[in-house]
């Protein structure tokens, strides 16, 4: 198998590992409020292309251990990043209609569901955590979790994104929201991989740089694809060129973060690579 | 000094204790973005009586350790609480203007920022529980606020509250909403005062049944304070006199619960008898 094929497979077996488990760990549809379960799923499973899932078992890999091991992390990323969207979408926030083909949850259920949905996929994410079986790692997955989540984080990038003067926009302040909105929770999902897998400080400290590095380098790809210049976006202190350079740039970093994981690192460097080999040529 | 009198002033060191830890764990107001982190403290400083950290440093006390062993737990108890209320309070969903006698936050900072707000707050309460020092109690302490905070308990109450049918409302319906939207987290608070004191699953137990039945008798105490009956309340199923008589046993049953911890249970057996007290006498 080449390189490539066997980093979709491996991507491929990620997405129905992390779909199989939340399919049965979220409540059922039929338990009350039956309402509200049919709404968490429908944010849940809505095509998602479960690249933080991906991650996260990528970094369980290049830490030697069975992928299986980071379902629990897997899960939460999913039910965070999940939880964002939704509550992004709302009418007071983004006002979005459609998202991924299908009206957005609040179109689709009420406004008052979808509040509630964000909050119980937030919950439930840390359910997620605290099925680590080894309690250093549940803790210390649930604090690195809610560190992510956080208004220094998650929460704090989309507030400042709201409030995103395109004027005063420089590269420093355009990345601080983009390591708060994006990169906060790819660093979570590549770092909490690896302490699932009982990692120690140092390597995870690389898992990070890596997942810093990553984050940052998707967004600017997020940037690339989608021209929309009333949003926060690097176009407004770079140019296309420039904006690619720099993704590059932070890739080859990334790569270069996972260098002492040697060969077991191949999922995460084959990853990076893949975001490179997609960066869009024609913004 | 009297029993009463005691009481008061471990209410009173209950509430300075957690106040003055929220305090300094909060990110700080001047900290980006300062309107959010504004906002957070003016919903979680906003007068509250700090019952639920009262029954967590009661239940550490139970347990014969130092009642400051509690804080975290304390803390993201009056976090999830904070939470729930500045989102129950949103247009969407109560559309409340007023809170004990100030603005509520949405009309205060706006709505997108309520909900920014709220979320934030929800994973803050997940980073007090993962300060405990023990990795199996933090584990365990942050597993058992998930549960009381997700769709199955506090947001499923809150669910099946708003969408109250008076004309179709017996004893059973109106108790499964009480015990999953008040009584959920005053049993995470009881519970979760003696995980952070390192207590076994039996004594646990014990002190889980005790949060049951005071966090039941709390909302019955509640709907006989307000006779507002366009909402769930247990006057649509009870005379107030039957629901007093059941508040005095439920308030009963907890004390029963509570025995095996002897003398030193006396906060929570105080709590439990100041709640009886307070039952409104002419509803």
């Amino acid at each position: 198998m080449s390189e490539g094929a066997a980093l979709e497979e491996f991507l491929a077996q990620s997405r129905e590992r992390v779909d199989s488990d939340l399919r049965d760990s979220l409540p059922a549809e039929t338990e009350p409020p039956a309402e509200l379960h049919r709404a968490m799923r429908y944010a849940v499973f809505s095509g998602g292309k479960r690249l933080r899932p991906g991650l996260a078992f990528g970094a369980a890999v290049a830490a030697g251990a069975d992928p299986e091991c980071a379902t629990p992390v897997a899960g939460a990323v999913e039910l965070v990043h999940a939880y964002s969207l939704v509550h992004d979408d709302l009418p007071a926030l983004d006002d979005d209609d459609e998202r991924r083909g299908r009206p957005t949850v609040h179109v689709a259920f009420g406004e008052a569901t979808a509040i509630l949905v964000g909050d119980s996929l937030l919950a439930e994410a840390f359910a997620q955590v605290a099925r680590l079986p080894e309690p250093a790692a549940a803790a210390a997955a649930s604090s690195g979790l809610a560190r992510a989540a956080s208004s220094t984080a998650l929460v704090g990038g989309q507030v400042d994104d709201l409030a995103f003067v395109p004027a005063e926009a420089d590269l420093e302040s355009v990345t601080s929201i983009h390591l708060r909105k994006t990169a906060a929770l790819f660093r979570f999902a590549v770092w909490g991989g690896g302490v699932a897998a009982g990692l120690e400080a140092a390597p995870l400290e690389r898992l990070d740089g890596f997942g810093r590095a990553y984050g940052l380098a998707f967004q600017l790809a997020d940037d690339l694809d989608d021209a929309d210049l009333s949003e926060c976006s690097i176009l407004h202190v770079l140019s296309a060129e420039q904006a690619r350079g720099r993704a590059r740039e932070l890739l080859q970093r990334a790569v270069r973060e996972i260098e002492p994981f040697g060969s077991d690192a191949w999922a995460l460097a084959g990853l990076a690579k893949r975001l490179e080999g997609q960066l869009p040529s024609n913004p």
